[in-house]
């Protein structure tokens, strides 16, 4: 597979990083990357929107410089471009996580308790309501 | 003229607010909104952008409840909602303008250098160095 496109990182644009996170689907990959605080592979998204719908998640990721994505033999892989973002933007990267976090919090409490015995991945699936 | 609408604080939504923040201009309004720190009349914003690409910027910032716009006479004010996205997010919107500034001082440089003895006004309208 090619290489995808990264910007370099004194190219970051505040205004792309920020709608490559006006997203709700987006916001939980960010999340899921914080969490994982390594790489992780693409095919470990696929709960949260179908594959072409991913691509277009990473593609907009990627190209806001927000994420690299690397290629292993047939297998593709996520990760934040945590220092790059910091050195240009001082503790965007952590406050954006933060407040994902708080919002998903918020999101997330009916589901809970609306289906206390849904499955795990049902709960990720679909970040729902205050 | 009618009040618009505006979202109740504990119905902020972050992916709504980023994408009302994905915008160079509206990047631009929020700096300005910061630095005065009180209501701004939105006719002070004409050198940014054609009156109905601001209507439109206003609007997208309202609905997020980024701002929010006040009718006196037959003006407009526009007012950041700094309490209530600070009661969803903390530090959230600090954090912004904080970037915006940033970015806002790597983006000047050239212009500066360009023309040293702009105007004041000029020297306004396009963010310049930090």
């Amino acid at each position: 597979m090619r290489e995808p496109f990264h910007p370099s990182a004194d190219s970051l644009d505040l205004a792309a990083i920020l709608a490559a996170l006006s997203d709700p689907t987006r916001l939980t990959i960010l999340l899921r990357l914080a969490e994982a605080d390594a790489d992780v592979r693409c095919g470990d998204f696929t709960d949260l929107a179908t594959k072409s719908n991913l691509s277009y998640h990473f593609a907009k990721m990627r190209e806001a410089g927000l994420v690299s994505l690397r290629n292993e033999g047939t297998s593709r892989f996520l990760a934040l471009r945590r220092d790059d973002i910091e050195g240009q933007f001082p503790g965007l990267l952590d406050q954006l996580i933060a407040s994902a976090q708080r919002m998903e919090g918020r999101t997330r409490k009916p589901q809970i308790a609306d289906s206390p015995d849904a499955p795990r991945n049902r709960a990720k699936r679909k970040p729902v309501q205050a």
